[in-house]
């Protein structure tokens, strides 16, 4: 699987240029929100709707998408029952 | 899965009485430390040995077994690396 992030500065006349990232070299954090995305998309759930089926804060969603935050088993958890899933699909990586 | 607990409170006549509870009625966080305490003995670690490996603390080591500890995903790696298993094995249940 791969993290596709867009790189601006290489944006030369109106052509987005894209990078990707292997998974074997992301971190941990990276990982689980490249699959939380693919799993809310999967399920064709906004970044919205999630947040308030999980009562979690729709910015801290963002956050843990672009892999900054380090979630505990208990946000999991309400991500999981969130979204329908089993937690063993959430750290599939 | 079951978590075996002693009442030493009911523990009347040299007779030690021991209760189950069923994996449905455990948390997240119990459940989880069930399982790490599982998969260290199957890998016929000790806690300290695990502490040593993963460079943890025993103690923290030894409250996430008692199901009191809201584990974050990259204290999971470090238990995972230190198990040699994958994390997907550490949340199975």
């Amino acid at each position: 699987m791969y993290k596709i992030s867009k790189l601006s500065q290489y944006n030369e006349k109106n052509l987005n240029v894209y990078y990707c990232k292997h998974l074997d070299f992301m971190d941990i954090k990276e990982k689980f929100g490249l699959k939380l995305k693919t799993l809310r998309k999967e399920k064709g759930l906004s970044q919205e709707k999630l947040a308030e089926r999980s009562g979690l804060n729709r910015s801290y969603i963002s956050g843990i998408e672009q892999g900054k935050r380090n979630v505990s088993l208990e946000v999991m958890e309400k991500l999981v029952e969130a979204l329908g899933a089993g937690i063993g699909e959430l750290v599939d990586f």
